[in-house]
């Protein structure tokens, strides 16, 4: 007997006769005698119209209230799961974040997962009970209804198995793994059987979509097992787990790119101490998040140029900040490029496997792709590459570093 | 300053635009300085969808999953309502049933109210708060949220306003108020200004179909004084409220009509003790609502004929009820007629003025409309006739009755 948590995306749910069959999977698990709970999100496109509605009636609008509307979409679905359920024999019950509850700071419609009381949940397992949870949803100090942000289902599926101390938290999508990298640009990538939390994390952070980035920061935190499986197709998924559980570790796992950055240069900055502080400082005062950052001296030794890379939906908003400051800094004048890609590498392998940047540079310069930027941490190589050379980029290093299996079918 | 329930139903919140059009309508009562508590149903079609989704799932399903469904579309209206009045600059927040609490019984779907907890809005009426709470759900004592049937919005208002004390409660739907007969069949129908709860009550029972029975009588219970108005229309409504607050009273207040209703005659029934309880005794364990029942002797003096009307949606339950006991009771045979209509007419003045009856039955002999069955309270008197005559019965009362008022133009 194990006990599962088993989450299920919005396209897993959208329609009655999808719940059906989400129920039919959760069957297997309670068959199999395992004990399970359910976390559930809203029917695929009911949360984008309880959003619409919000905005629709204020821009500013208050979280509290935004919470209070776009949590119901979950509250939906985990009633018509727990029917379903029921139809199929089977003990189960809904639960709403209230009523367990599922604590989280007041941080309303971005908030953070406190501490869950499981008590109730565990003691109904052992009369043989499914709990079905609506996830994104958590009560806040104020006894109110929270949010948890987008993809916030994954994070409550995540903190629930941590909470029951879970053999494994299965994440149900409309895709049956983590790639390679996405087999739309390559169709000779692989799905991954096995990948430990730190490249998973880079891997989500990097562009690849399947997991929100912050679930899986939770579940390496908490050592929860988590496998990423597709609810239409009957196959083993991916699973997320610790280094020890990998026998045969690639030096590479996986390539992700980004598409969403763009380049800032500020051009001929005084070379003097706090310069990059005050910089950096204001761009963080005015929530943008920088990522890659290069700074090299200028031709005349007394001035540097600072490159970076943001979001590119910050764009406009770093260059008001970096105007204001010109004066007050002295820098000559600020670039930017929007039409930029960031191409990584990603393996745990390469902590002991040096020539792993070498490889990459190498394959880039044989395609005659310029690298502009260069940033790399322990497991992980990222360049900064012109956009129009993404996939190109993304093809030759899948190739370079053997990941190549047969093309899909 | 007062303290005012205002209630909005489906038609009046049906979409943002017009939720903003109801934020108006409680700013009105807020700048003339009274305490607000506002009661929202579902946007129009909401609860429908909903209500859709759990039979589409599951025929026969669990009512507290169902409530849980359901009472979602509340909820949504009432974070809406608040972000409206906020952008209005008034301090407003939602509530739902169990932050309260607004307990109920544990009759899931059909729940009824056991009391509110109404301090902390109290406390925060003295802060200019605006409270806007979700109508139709409530908190059940297995800490799951209930729901109180079709309509229930009404009730919760109704309830709201009688743990308030509040000086008014006012239904806000898509008519202007309640009508001497339904002007769709009577273009001079007027509406009413006062009407007592008696009245209202019978009238709501008699097919009047602008306030839920329930609330009437709950309202009636504890002294609440009701009014019906239009979300739409500039204009006081109609008030509902005790006989003493109403200077001057007609004889008769209004016409309703039910063409809901089916004729049963069970022919030569042996006339001795029993009988009739043992007939009505069956119909009421099959569930079958009985109105009207007249008993008649028949001509060979040892048999009676018994007529009565229940609801068209019973006809055929009551035909299986009264076929299996024909043995037992040796009655001849049943006879049905669906093709049948009540009408009556209304008011707390015939109490003190006879003759009310005989106009009617005057009225309808010059229409050559013959009268099946007579029934009468102190307030009411009802005839059940031939479906055809209704419209030509209903304006031909009205008339006599004095209640025409100019043609509505």
């Amino acid at each position: 007997m194990a006990r599962i948590v088993q989450k299920f995306g919005g396209t897993s749910v959208a329609d009655i006769e999808r719940i059906r069959n989400v129920a039919l999977r959760v069957k297997k698990e309670v068959d199999a005698g395992n004990e399970v709970a359910v976390i559930v999100s809203a029917m695929a496109g009911v949360t984008n119209q309880l959003v619409g509605y919000a905005r629709e009636m204020s821009v500013l609008h208050d979280a509290r209230e935004y919470d209070t509307i776009v949590s119901t979409g979950e509250q939906v679905t985990s009633g018509l799961l727990a029917m379903a359920l029921q139809n199929l024999g089977i003990n189960a019950r809904s639960w709403l974040a209230w009523q367990l509850p599922f604590r989280t700071d007041g941080v309303h419609s971005k908030a953070r997962i406190e501490g869950i009381e499981t008590g109730e949940i565990v003691q109904r397992f052992e009369q043989g009970q499914v709990a079905v949870l609506a996830g994104f949803q958590g009560l806040g100090p104020d006894n109110r209804i929270t949010t948890l942000g987008r993809g916030g289902s994954d994070t409550s599926a995540v903190a629930l198995a941590a909470a029951l101390n879970a053999d494994r938290c299965d994440i149900y999508t409309d895709v049956d793994g983590v790639y390679t990298t996405n087999p739309k640009i390559v169709p000779s990538a692989r799905k991954i059987d096995r990948i430990t939390y730190e490249e998973m994390l880079e891997l989500a952070s990097q562009g690849a979509k399947v997991l929100e980035t912050r679930s899986v920061a939770l579940a390496m935190q908490h050592n929860v097992r988590l496998q990423v499986l597709s609810s239409f197709v009957e196959a083993p998924g991916t699973l997320v787990c610790d280094e020890d559980e990998i026998v045969e570790q690639k030096i590479v796992s996986g390539i992700a790119y980004s598409p969403e950055e763009a380049k800032v240069t500020v051009r001929h900055v005084p070379d003097r101490p706090g310069v990059a502080a005050s910089i950096f400082g204001s761009l963080a005062d005015a929530a943008v998040n920088v990522d890659m950052i290069v700074q090299n001296v200028t031709e005349d030794g007394n001035t540097t140029d600072m490159t970076f890379t943001i979001g590119k939906t910050d764009l406009e908003r770093a260059q008001q900040v970096l105007e204001k400051l010109r004066d007050e800094l002295g820098f000559k004048e600020v670039n930017a490029d929007p039409n930029v890609a960031k191409v990584s590498v990603v393996g745990v392998g390469m902590r002991s496997q040096p020539g792993v940047a070498k490889t990459m540079f190498r394959t880039l310069s044989d395609k005659g792709i310029n690298i502009q930027v260069i940033s790399t941490s322990e497991i992980k190589v990222s360049v900064l590459i012109a956009a129009e050379y993404t996939e190109l980029a993304v093809r030759a290093l899948h190739t370079a570093y053997g990941l190549d299996g047969p093309p899909a079918g």
